[in-house]
């Protein structure tokens, strides 16, 4: 008995009366969906055509199958084929009134280091020892220069807005049409996630006004942007909490949780210069909600944001408010903008931020990025930061698929296709690095961003093949010199990003592992008019049975029938099957 | 490379500064806890003796070990040993601020349907044809006589609380401390599903004052007890109701979810007599609240409440309060006796709502009754009520296993050992009739019933060997002609409360599968100071090595030692190790 089902647009329809669910099986004598609303149990028998139609009488519906087989009855669920029956924690799961962001499912996203991309004005840009960064006198360098490992913080290489803005054209050539770009709003260290002003894009970075005009060039290009904000801690220097500390009666005293005024406070992982924002504050969270509406509006109208440590937000020891205030901002921003896109940074498991209530999607470190490095680079991160739970072994394939179905069925398959992937990001090493500058397996990384369900976004300067190491090594200046270009990797990314964007199945096809070898994965991204076949082996790998296929390669790969051949090194490729 | 760890007392210590894990482990270089209290991940290093104090800073802890081994990394979650990253899903979970009802741990429940119990006053019996009930005149009937499948619900035997009362010293005799009263307030069927009035006890039963009468000796005899309550709906002869149906401004039409007014309203299962109650009325929600507190009061001091159709309630399409609901009578409950226990029926997954802050338990069909039924009786429920999803085969024992771990790991082990275990009910066939009248698969699942972590209740009846098919066969007259009992069911079942009420393993110790056979289970209960093994099996059975270990058998078997013979039929023995 074989069955499957995902909840792509390859086995689901939606129609006035329901959800058409479609499952392809073999030896099934009778098939049952199995569903429960309202909390009671609903057995809708399925046709001979292995189809039925769910009723979308709520708002989050579970469902999962039951296989009558010769071999006695079998549940199918998102956690795949039992004998026993399943929690409903594994049900396959779809969201009735669940509207998302439509361009995302074109997008393609690049995130930008503000500071370190472009420096279009150097009329704007901070000068050596222009002021003090917790104490420290700000350091001016020069775009040659490296940024240094123990001032990296209070280092500035002058990029800005306008640079990003006279650099749209290098993103649209490249094939990536949306931006995700690290804090702007004022702030004195050169990460600004120290905030000390929610209502001002710092004039460093080129003010209100040359961000208005990057938004308005975005837009006449067909491009989108997302901001980073940071609603769960802010600088030392922002007036809410230099008031508070002043006056213990100050009305933003109560944005913060003093254990003893003033000395004691709570703060973003002991760091004292980050105090954590108190979501019990009802003045709190209206300023904050306001502070999100405001920039989604004219004249900048942002496209959506990027919400900092969300998975500590609103969470403090006996007051658990993550998912109340989590709600509350998706209400906010959606009422403002239905079509902005509300991305949180959630370094484990954002699963529970993601049933369609809160997040549209989280940085999907845990579901995606993590398993991927520790299979490629033979080591998880902890191991690269040298933490004493760090393993310098590589993920078995078998783990690699546990982890990644882990993830994929703890979440709406909506919800799935706007998960933001990213092999690299301003907090981890970059990719080349971790996989010791073995092309080849940068090439295997870079075809799994692309074809893993969800939102692909490059980190700056991967796609022309920088290096570095962990913060701020990663956040090195950008290369603008096209001979320090690795060519190689510029053009696999540029077809990535043409294939994503021209492929309905990458896009939105259903997600399935056809193979898993020792060093090799092979996957399949089906919609209803394209197969495609994904291989990836991150070193040397047998030969892979595919009866029946013929496949013609994508990224330069030749026409193959029936087989994927063995190969003697890692690497990565896209087949049209 | 092994790893054990339950959440019994065995691996945990609550200390002042936290709780103390432990963890059986071979072959583990080093292991650390990892928890995520705000959302961060934390990783505490454990020492060489294995154990860690997770602090308890949050009031809902998951906790998972991480395993560095010669074999890479592993993770040890309640889902067992994986080399991928789980999702915090399967985590191990703590309530740091959960209060449990004491007198559960020392619990056994016996369930009394009371108008098939015993006729203790017969002056207040229905008389024949003396109303109508739905239409129909109802029927006395003699107790001698068998509830008729058509007219059950209007048929009449004479059981009162009075009787009950008469009838406690047999139920102090079998070794129950503590009932469960299916509805006695005034209603026109004999179920008594179909509320007329929360306030007051069917004077047919005995009224308020018998009820006085029963929990004043109930609490003399050092017993509990709980009522049956219907919160999801109420009879169609509720004032409720036909105020509503006559005056659609009537104060409790918001009671109820009109579709058109007077004919058309939400009911349960679209049985139009049991109209659905509408928790959006917060008038509604004021009273039902109310009611639950007013039975915990003196004279009664009820002991707690068993929600009926706990998995429907509040649940109506589009409007999902089932957890704000759930909550909010917890709240209530606790807040009038923190001692009160709080079960819900949930036929199918009711761990959303054990999770520590709505029931204490829910009846625990899916997670325990289910798949035993499934594996011993050679086939499921809807096989045995013949609908078209039955399946009539039996469960393996490994999916019988694996269904008890999906939904024991699903929820933290201080509600696990609340949950609500039973045979049989009111609800379904009777064992014995299930299991095709062999007495040595009943006493499998006798066995099983004492075993398993929770709280038994024997479905009043089946101690004495009482059979009976469905809905009203399962309801009979409880027999009281001693000649006509099942003398070795009784001995087994009273052994089998002696011995849950002695045993610290039966009562809270950790529960482990030693082997899983094609028709046998070995399982282990073990305390700080008890040790326990349970041989349960369908029918004949190869031996089972457990080297090293003594065995002596508390239900009649033999002295063995370092292993379970082969045997030729069903059973179930408990042994002290």
């Amino acid at each position: 008995m074989q069955a499957y089902h995902d909840s792509s647009d390859l086995f689901c329809t939606r129609r006035p009366d329901g959800l058409e669910l479609k499952l392809e099986a073999e030896g099934v004598e009778q098939a049952f969906v199995r569903t429960a609303p309202d909390g009671e149990e609903v057995m809708l028998p399925m046709g001979s055509d292995l189809t039925a139609v769910l009723p979308l009488s709520a708002p989050r519906l579970g469902y999962r199958f039951y296989l009558k087989t010769a071999e006695g009855a079998f549940w199918l669920s998102a956690a795949g084929l039992t004998r026993h029956t399943p929690t409903d924690a594994t049900d396959f799961r779809y969201l009735s009134r669940f509207e998302s962001p439509a361009w995302l499912e074109d997008a393609v996203f690049y995130q930008v280091f503000p500071d370190r991309f472009y420096d279009g004005e150097s009329a704007s840009n901070v000068q050596d020892g222009e002021y003090l960064c917790s104490g420290k006198p700000v350091i001016a360098r020069a775009w040659h220069e490296l940024p240094q490992a123990k001032t990296g913080w209070h280092e500035f290489f002058g990029g800005d807005l306008p640079g990003l803005e006279q650099k749209l054209d290098y993103l649209q050539e490249l094939g990536c049409n949306a931006i995700y770009l690290n804090p702007i709003f004022t702030a004195p260290s050169s990460h600004k996630y120290d905030v000390a002003d929610y209502r001002e894009v710092d004039p460093h970075l080129g003010g209100d006004r040359a961000f208005a005009s990057l938004m308005q060039a975005v837009h006449r290009q067909g491009m989108r942007l997302i901001l980073d904000v940071v609603p769960n801690h802010c600088g030392e220097t922002h007036p809410w909490f230099v008031q508070a500390l002043q006056d213990k009666n100050a009305p933003t005293a109560e944005f913060f949780s003093f254990l003893r005024h003033p000395h004691e406070y709570e703060c973003w992982l002991g760091v004292k210069s980050l105090p954590k924002l108190n979501y019990r504050s009802a003045l709190l969270r209206e300023e904050m909600i306001s502070i999100l509406r405001h920039w989604l509006r004219p004249p900048y109208r942002l496209d959506g944001w990027r919400l900092d440590v969300a998975n500590m937000l609103a969470r403090q020891g006996e007051s658990q408010l993550g998912h109340k205030i989590g709600r509350a901002l998706r209400r906010a921003v959606k009422a403002e903008n239905p079509e902005a896109y509300l991305l949180g940074e959630h370094f484990f498991d954002g699963t529970p931020h993601l049933q369609g209530e809160e997040l549209d999607a989280s940085m999907n470190y845990r579901g995606f990025t993590m398993p991927v490095l520790h299979w490629l680079s033979g080591g998880d991160l902890a191991f690269h930061q040298k933490a004493p739970h760090g393993e310098g072994r590589a993920l078995p394939t078998a783990a690699l698929v546990a982890q990644w179905m882990a993830f994929l069925s703890a979440i709406p398959w909506q919800v799935a296709c706007l998960q933001f992937n990213q092999l690299g990001s301003h907090d981890m090493p970059r990719i080349r690095f971790l996989l010791g500058e073995d092309l080849d397996r940068v090439q295997a990384a870079m075809v799994l961003l692309f074809a893993f369900p969800g939102v692909p976004c490059v980190y700056y300067g991967d796609e022309v093949g920088m290096s570095g190491g962990r913060d701020p090594h990663n956040r090195a200046p950008m290369v603008w010199q096209t001979e320090r270009w690795c060519q190689a990797t510029r053009e696999l990314v540029k077809r990535l990003c043409g294939l994503r964007r021209s492929s309905s199945a990458l896009r939105r096809g259903g997600f399935r592992v056809l193979h898993e070898g020792a060093d090799r994965v092979v996957l399949e991204r089906r919609s209803r008019d394209e197969r495609l076949v994904v291989d990836v082996r991150r070193g040397s790998a047998e030969a892979v049975e595919l009866p029946g296929l013929s496949l013609v390669g994508l990224l330069g790969g030749e026409r193959l029938s029936g087989r994927l051949p063995a190969v003697s090194r890692a690497g990565g490729e896209i087949y049209c099957a």
